[in-house]
């Protein structure tokens, strides 16, 4: 009887392992028939996207040779103008633009991860990563802010004017870690198609050298730390500033991006057009903060710049760090700049383009 | 004339633009067509393979109590054993390990990246990501070995005895870059399905805040500098043994990946019971020299604390540094030793069932 029962169970256990088996086997088929077929369709679907890239390119040009020769009428031309720009918002920024070849990982990317691609094929998981990234900067806003303001609290209250050396270079190497990330992520949102400036970028790679350069800055002690450490002193006013800076662009660019969302449920091409709506008010305000932080970002590397030349200081960081923040602080000024330009011709444009349609 | 030919070709453009757009719409619409038809088919597929996940641990787990009741053959057990093995190798070597469930991203990757995906979908990514990791590690290999032996020999040729700072902490800031984008393709293998040991990344982890650590270590120059660089000349020399110990790991791992590749090439659900073949006697000579190198890492570590608790150079960095480096040691000679033990008890099990096939 017990000799029985195990054959028998045996023989089930045989069956069902077989079963298994065949389910494995099965699943891998599909698998690899799935992954196949989609590899197949992304193929020709790229192969359109990029003859589609190309006709837009084409026709935008030969209509613009056209009007430069006076054989078409401008107000027409602008009109198809409008047509091949709202036709160009659908491929990049609609579901197809997943098969537009992807924009080259940058080298920074490729030293750190390898060849991964950080590319999200899905329109709502780019939009999540950017979200994400809004809600980094947001966090770490508040820390840029909170951060310098206690080391210089306890400075005048404990530490008897006098920074000690750890807590300095923790905010240091807190610094490396936040830059490092905002530079990686800003990268991975340019892959996915962001038009964030490069000079951004530029910069967290300029705040990432000068939080290395700092941490093996040797942070003085008494005598006369009061003269010794001034430039650290300046250096954690302008990070204060800078933490209400980045609190007020991060409103801005939230509220930008959730004017996106909205117009995109809407209408997705129109998204490109509407992204200024609604908050020029603001930028008013941030304008001239941006402008007063980096006039101190440059009088902060001039100052340090200064005392290496005097020769209060003579380490090689101070000189370093000083011509770092006024590379910062001049590629900021003319970014903005650039970038305002750009907002105004912009609404100039919809501003002229809208009384025209008010006139027809 | 002039105006007949400008409205022909306002037409013209005016139809040409017509159709750019529509095709854009229509690439538009196929795009997310595809899109949701891999979504839906990528469902069913994750479905079925968790699903078969979880019976072939369900078979497995009545197995092993039919056999430990005595209900059933021990040797057909093992049989039906080896056969569920295979199942699970294809479910998670074949190409529909894609469609398993993620493992969940680490923090590290996620502090530093946000939420994106690193995972490749097709296998020949996957093992192109490792050749990828392997080459990175040969490269920084090198230059392990290189720069601290031409800093050691510059020393005593040059600078006579004493090390100048910025070298020694462009050294350092190499490290932490190295550090941290070996930790990051680390987690991004694990991501992938690679069976790391989890201990490896934490070591890099530990080796990061080294780095970083060192960075702020003021590096003491004349008088007495053959002293108090003693430290950093161990240092050094530990690193020189890492960056030999490092490059005949790689040819060792190396020629696990080939022998995998080629196994899998024939048959890929094979792979797993192939691993330690053929490199077996690598094996013998780089375990005494892993050996010997913790040894001299934990040698280090402990000679950095007794210089720092008996006075000679009291900084908090050489307490840190000097425990990181013990940590390390220990962690990576208990794991060497879990890893050999692996492998030997693996090893057994391939020679009892291949003298059994052969008693058949």
């Amino acid at each position: 009887m017990q000799r029985a029962n195990e054959s028998a169970s045996a023989d089930k256990f045989e069956e069902e392992v077989g079963r298994v088996m065949e389910q494995a086997r099965e699943l891998h088929e599909s698998g690899a028939s799935l992954l196949w077929k989609i590899s197949n369709e992304e193929q020709s679907l790229r192969q359109k996207a990029i003859s589609l890239e190309s006709s837009i390119r084409r026709v935008r040009s030969s209509i613009n040779s056209l009007v430069s020769k006076k054989l078409l009428d401008p107000k027409f031309a602008s009109k198809l103008e409008e047509d091949l720009q709202r036709a160009s918002s659908i491929l990049t920024d609609g579901e197809a633009a997943a098969f537009l070849p992807a924009k080259a990982q940058g080298r920074f990317l490729r030293m750190f991860l390898g060849p991964i691609n950080v590319r999200a094929s899905r329109k709502e998981v780019q939009l999540k990563v950017k979200e994400e990234y809004n809600g980094y900067r947001d966090r770490t806003a508040f820390l840029f802010l909170l951060f310098p303001l206690t080391l210089l609290i306890l400075k005048s209250w404990i530490w008897e004017g006098c920074l000690p050396a750890f807590p300095v270079q923790l905010y240091e190497a807190w610094l490396l870690f936040l830059y490092t990330g905002l530079a990686m992520r800003e990268n991975i949102l340019r892959a996915n198609g962001s038009d964030i400036r490069p000079w951004w970028i530029y910069h967290h790679y300029c705040a990432m050298l000068m939080a290395l350069v700092s941490l093996t800055w040797e942070i003085k002690r008494q005598p006369n730390c009061a003269q010794k450490q001034r430039g650290v002193e300046l250096f954690l006013q302008w990070a204060m500033m800078q933490g209400v800076a980045m609190l007020l662009q991060n409103r801005y660019q939230r509220q930008r991006l959730y004017t996106r969302i909205a117009l995109g449920k809407a209408n997705r091409m129109d998204v490109v057009w509407g992204e200024t709506a609604g908050v020029d008010g603001q930028l008013w305000v941030l304008c001239p903060i941006l402008f007063v932080m980096q006039g101190f970002e440059a009088y902060v590397g001039l100052l340090l710049l200064k005392t290496a030349f005097v020769g209060v200081v003579t380490e090689w960081q101070v000189i370093c760090c000083g011509i770092l923040l006024v590379l910062m602080a001049v590629g900021n000024f003319i970014n903005t700049i650039q970038t305002l330009m750009t907002k105004s011709r912009f609404k100039a444009k919809m501003k002229r383009s809208k009384s025209k349609a008010e006139l027809d």
